[in-house]
């Protein structure tokens, strides 16, 4: 469980999934894949909530989402407390997602962002630990006191 | 009330709130500007929760949030269920954040956006309709059944 991702998105992220199910395998996470599976017109919120019950069930540690822009993704996502979802579109922000945010879920917009610049925004999300500090403090505001996921 | 954005910053957003006030203003809109005042480090979830009740009592009818990424911002607002918080980078993200999520509240990273492009993000954002339709359904998924923001 702790070094699985629950992955998901909807239609507009599909192919980008495809894209990165295997770079998560190469980082050496354990991957829950619950869909969609085709390129046929699905609801993001149902895939946001497949992956938020597997992290709130403790089937999975982190969260990878990706929708056509990744707003509507991080919108339903972020609805649950236990989840920080965070719409990334660089390294830069990957990085600063969880070095300040202590983000678990890495939301990706599947028609902005080209399939490489998406795999760096995965290897530098998955490296870069939580700072902690003052941003502890900042994160429990929005967050429960006892962080499960 | 149905012209006010309710407007604020962290330390990391401050700059940009002060540039775009004025924007906000000759848009026509009503500020309701709920700081932070200064360049002194603050907790942005404090920040997002103001406006989040500014919106939730009725004193405005948008937002528009900023912080060093856009990122915790974003987490903090989503957390309310009234309140679809669309972090954007450009005018094609500020458009279908309105078109598809039907977004009421702007989040811009003031460490990451320069200022012509978040004043071009809110001209965008502020003009442009949501597309209802199969989004409707989805934007209901997450959202209260009758939104009262």
């Amino acid at each position: 469980m702790a070094d699985t991702v629950a992955v998901a998105a909807d239609h507009g992220g599909y192919d980008l999934k495809c894209a990165l199910l295997p770079e998560l395998r190469a980082l050496g996470f354990g991957v829950l894949d619950l869909g969609t599976d085709s390129r046929e017109s699905v609801d993001y919120p149902d895939f946001a909530e497949a992956v938020a019950r597997a992290m709130e069930e403790g089937r999975a540690r982190w969260g990878l989402l990706a929708c056509g822009t990744g707003i509507g993704m991080s919108m339903a996502a972020n609805r649950h407390r236990g989840l920080r979802a965070a719409l990334v579109h660089d390294g830069l922000t990957a990085r600063l997602a969880r070095q300040h945010n202590d983000a678990n879920v890495l939301v990706l917009g599947g028609r902005i962002l080209g399939p490489e610049l998406a795999k760096e925004c995965i290897k530098v999300f998955f490296s870069t630990p939580f700072e902690g500090g003052r941003h502890a403090r900042r994160v429990a505001k929005f967050s429960p006191v006892k962080a499960n996921v």
